[in-house]
């Protein structure tokens, strides 16, 4: 499964169609774009955090979600616009203070729907923090 | 299965302990508590619209998880600090521009894990938009 | 929501497309069909048991999901070949021995998908034993 | 994560406790324990099939929670035991016919829950089929 965007066309993209979630000030970036799957990642600015310094549910299921369809973007082109169906998040422990990376790998790319697993874990240790898997309705084109 | 407290309790608690969501510029407020179940309305502020007036799918999941953890709170009272460990939530239809109500039912109020439904539907018209199923696990008391 | 096909039709297409689920042997009938809802009982039989009685969750999860395709062929013909996509599956407390009634509620029925809302109680004391969501891809017509 | 378990201990233990599922009739083996995953396989027999040589729905959800439930036994011990409370599973494409194989891995084992992802492929392509994420309440020690 090849990506069809460059980092750059993608975040070109995302600057301009999500002005709200990609601006500087929310601090998600597009880290890596590979053969089925995209790495990001949230530099959890002050907003995002609850007492004790830890992302919020809310951060965490807008990374998972952007990035499951940042991954289907960046495999299928900008023309189409997918629509979240479903998603089902396990929050595993809390996630440490610090940067956050999700990796969206893409269990199936299908003409009508996609499926994306989503991984995100603590930049400093690793460890899997929280876990989803979304599925996304896919326009005809 | 009986709630053991009242609005006022509850709207005083969660001012407290989430200033950050229950606050007046938010727009979350407790509408009714009934055995079982809790209604909570969200007035769509201008910060949760997406372009079209429809609110976020990000918006839609605080919702609902507000929802479901002020319905065990509401049902086991203030002192246990519940966490949502699972939630598996569709979105069925862009939602309308308005109010936003969330009906949150608990399937199980166990002593250590509740599963809690929410059905958020337009105020207008009451077509269900949005509908999820929490898990949240209750520490030892 | 009107359903389309009697409970008569609906047992007759059943009987001749899922003989190895609806035989006499198994135990699923159709008890009833709603606007907008069905209601099947499963009629534990020796082998859905394990051991102390209860009912196994492979068999909880084949009435959750013949109950929901029911609810769907129910609304929309027996024309259609609707296929689960996804279900999210909780498993509230364990079933008492007897019969159990399944109501699905079909929550969303769109010309590509339909998401059904169910419900499995037991007979004897109408408490919920299992919930379930349920996606269907729903093929062009 | 160190499983604590030999392959032909789980077998003997599962032997024992699930008769109807692990008998040599029903097809489901244990095929490798390693840290954190383990791996089985169902050679799907004729009662498994649907027409066109398909394995059904809830034969992939038994095979997902087995294999789900042995990793966790391989990994905490034959003493506990685990209850399955949540499980959201996707069916991606129809599977071949012919042995699948399930690779279960564990993404949180805490005292009181564990989570664990199940991906269920083909063994002719790899492709995978089926994929499950399933969470175990697991009993006071």
């Amino acid at each position: 499964m090849q990506p069809v965007m460059t980092s750059e066309e993608l975040r070109a993209f995302l600057h301009d169609a999500f002005p709200q979630v990609m601006g500087s000030e929310f601090g998600f970036t597009v880290d890596e774009i590979g053969e089925g799957y995209t790495v990001m990642k949230l530099l959890a600015a002050e907003r995002h955090l609850r007492p004790g310094g830890t992302v919020s549910g809310p951060t965490l299921f807008t990374l998972a979600d952007v990035s499951a369809y940042v991954a289907i973007l960046a495999h299928i082109g900008p023309v189409a616009l997918a629509v979240t169906t479903n998603m089902s998040i396990n929050f595993l422990i809390k996630p440490p203070p610090g940067t956050l990376a999700a990796k969206a790998s893409i269990l199936k790319l299908g003409k009508r729907l996609a499926v994306v697993e989503v991984a995100i874990s603590g930049e400093s240790d690793g460890v899997t923090v929280c876990h989803a898997v979304a599925t996304y309705s896919i326009p005809p084109r």
